[in-house]
């Protein structure tokens, strides 16, 4: 099956099980309402307060930045959320609250409450979330302010402007939505994300948070959130970095009846959310710092899955294969030598290699082929790499974008 | 201590244990003798083919690159060496024969042949390492009547002539030479290395030839080969892409009579070794594509060594930390993600962190400090990072450089 086959086939069954809601984000599910403020943390004016609510509690999973220094909103979300009930999330962008000690710690707590008193529910129902500049104390005077007229922005229709608040360095807002039948009522899920690109001016963090309207249990909504997450966010990489802040947090407040309880209906929920989050995702890597290409890289013909998805990560993350796909370079030694050099064994005189659907290598030795129809190829906007190991059943795709003089030149020269 | 009383120190250090002999390399061995000749490999004419070459036979030691795609030279090299004797290495410049297939190993196995043929000794005493090009044929015609040109060119002063044969992508030919007391007598050591730089057109790979006189059995040089590679060429990137031909190799043929066998003398001899490797090595990082500035990443107070280096590869390899550096920016805040980010576990609320002399992080917490200072500061061309976990005795060093739109240029434009 070739990409666009894989591409086209995936289109195809997401339309029998879904249909998408034009415009629509995070207040798509019914009972959740969303505002975007700008409070003054951006020094730009710009919109720099997200809040999302639902009406009822809701159950909750999120998953976060497995890095060692975790940012102060972080370890308090990742704490609240073990309760597996939340009712609110207020995400902050400018500031990143990380790297700020006991005070980060005790401003992030402040901000919950805030939020808790201003929406008149129990602090602990409150999740936080912030993107930014690392090492600075939040602006709490900005805060202050900025969370009761959140508060009062409060729409049924606010998920676009939360999109756009959440916003560092990407150039475009992020959402989805879809509706579809569950238990014989209509379900909607919806979410909103912000770019990995970490330029501004330490890190523009990860950050997504998905809302549904589905009755499900916390630790099947866990469950789900970690599988799809893990073929979704943790398959894309913008240049390798991994962030202090990166968190995914999703909501369910039941307010569409649809309990979701059958088997087969749990499937159905976890393939949307899977549809969603990998949307969001190559929705960043489109977006990524300086890229003029996407790609994505197959791997397939591993023992294990996580062996094929290191050798994906492993050439994706390579400077001089990025290199060489932005300047449109038929340089395939660069990506056998990124995957020879992944740690995982295989045996080379076996691979097969495909650049943008030319085949380069067969059977670990170089195939001729026409430069000039190669150079065309790559001139594409998404580019393919497709490595087969023949050495086992498993496959896994991995998406990135380019390396361009454009990523250089703004993350040397943002503070300068 | 700090880094320049660290410097200082090795270098009193090492000014008592040995004397630098200026402008020499492999051929300050007695008994050694080497040639570098332009054969034809690449297409600029320059100099492509050197032979380093000992008028006896020597105990011998390799270290090879552990990537899983190896090229013939490799694959070949290593099956010898293991025997703990050679008396040649022919090292090829323009052409890596890597990706090349049961053809590629057929030419490597001629060259040698050829080579050991010429020089009236066994073909297993001829080791041979390639860099350059990936996927393409040796050019053998040029190898069949190079070799010959090389062994007619052998001279007790070649040394730097084979040097600069071994370049591709260096802008400066690394050698490097010393003479010390060992048992009574006295032993030369000397070294030729070429660069990591990666960029013509697939891998410009590391190549180290190291000669001594000293007489020494071959699993003393083996493990003091391996202990020397592993803090030295093992503790450098340029940008975390590994190659496919990384070799190290030594000879010591013994011809000083200076016998290495008592643990005083092994000592030694494994620190001008070690002496003589990290030189080398750090010569090829200041040599690095595009590079403005070499930056040195100190981390301290880890539980085990491995743990210290992963760290301070992890931020050495940064795009982040490297672009940051580059614009002069004090972005210290990439410095803690990519340090949190190496999959070691340590307490971020014990971290100390200063660049380039400055603190900047104190028990995890930022410390306010003189902007002006600090880019002022981040102007040098050398750069230290130091990081202080507070969490065990261990300390790593690694180096690199810093990464430009230069690096950009080169690797994306070079086919094109």
């Amino acid at each position: 099956m070739t990409s666009d086959e894989h591409e086209r086939s995936a289109g195809e069954i997401s339309a029998l099980l879904w249909h998408a809601l034009e415009g629509q984000g995070v207040t798509a599910a019914k009972g959740f309402s969303a505002a975007g403020v700008a409070c003054g943390i951006k020094e730009s004016g710009a919109e720099d307060l997200a809040l999302v609510f639902s009406d009822r509690p809701c159950t909750a999973a999120g998953v976060f930045t497995t890095n060692q220094v975790k940012a102060a909103p972080v370890l308090l979300s990742q704490a609240r959320v073990a309760s597996g009930r939340a009712q609110a999330v207020l995400v902050s962008s400018g500031n990143a609250n990380a790297c700020t000690g006991e005070q980060g710690r005790l401003d992030a707590e402040e901000t919950v409450a805030l939020a808790a008193r201003e929406l008149g529910i129990d602090a602990g129902l409150v999740l936080v979330a912030s993107t930014g500049y690392i090492g600075h104390r939040l602006p709490m005077d900005a805060l202050r302010a900025g969370i009761p007229a959140a508060r009062a922005a409060l729409s049924p229709d606010g998920g676009s402007r939360a999109a756009r608040a959440i916003m560092t360095t990407d150039t475009r807002a992020k959402e989805l939505a879809l509706e579809m039948e569950l238990g014989g009522s209509t379900v909607r899920l919806g979410g909103m994300a912000k770019g990995a690109a970490m330029i501004r001016p330490s890190l523009a963090t990860m950050i997504c948070v998905i809302t549904t309207d589905a009755d499900i249990g916390a630790r099947e909504l866990d469950l789900a959130l970690r599988w799809a997450v893990d073929r979704s966010f943790n398959c894309i990489t913008i240049d390798g970095d991994m962030s202090t802040n990166d968190t995914v947090l999703a909501l369910a407040n039941g307010a569409s009846g649809a309990q979701v309880l059958k088997e087969e209906d749990r499937r159905k929920f976890e393939r949307a959310l899977d549809f969603v989050t990998a949307r969001l995702a190559r929705a960043i890597v489109a977006d990524g710092e300086g890229a003029t290409k996407t790609i994505q890289v197959q791997v397939s013909g591993a023992p294990e899955y996580e062996q094929a998805r290191h050798i994906a990560m492993a050439i994706a993350n390579s400077p001089l294969v990025k290199t060489a796909i932005y300047g449109g370079d038929p340089n395939w030694g660069r990506v056998m030598a990124a995957a020879g050099a992944a740690g995982v064994e295989f045996d080379p005189r076996r691979a097969d290699l495909s650049l943008a659907g030319i085949p380069m290598v067969g059977a670990g030795a170089p195939l001729p082929f026409d430069e000039a129809r190669a150079g065309e190829a790559l001139r594409q906007r998404e580019i393919v790499i497709r490595l087969d190991l023949h050495g086992g059943p498993q496959s896994a795709t991995v998406w990135t974008c380019d390396l361009t003089e454009e990523y250089i030149r703004v993350n040397a020269h943002y503070r300068t």
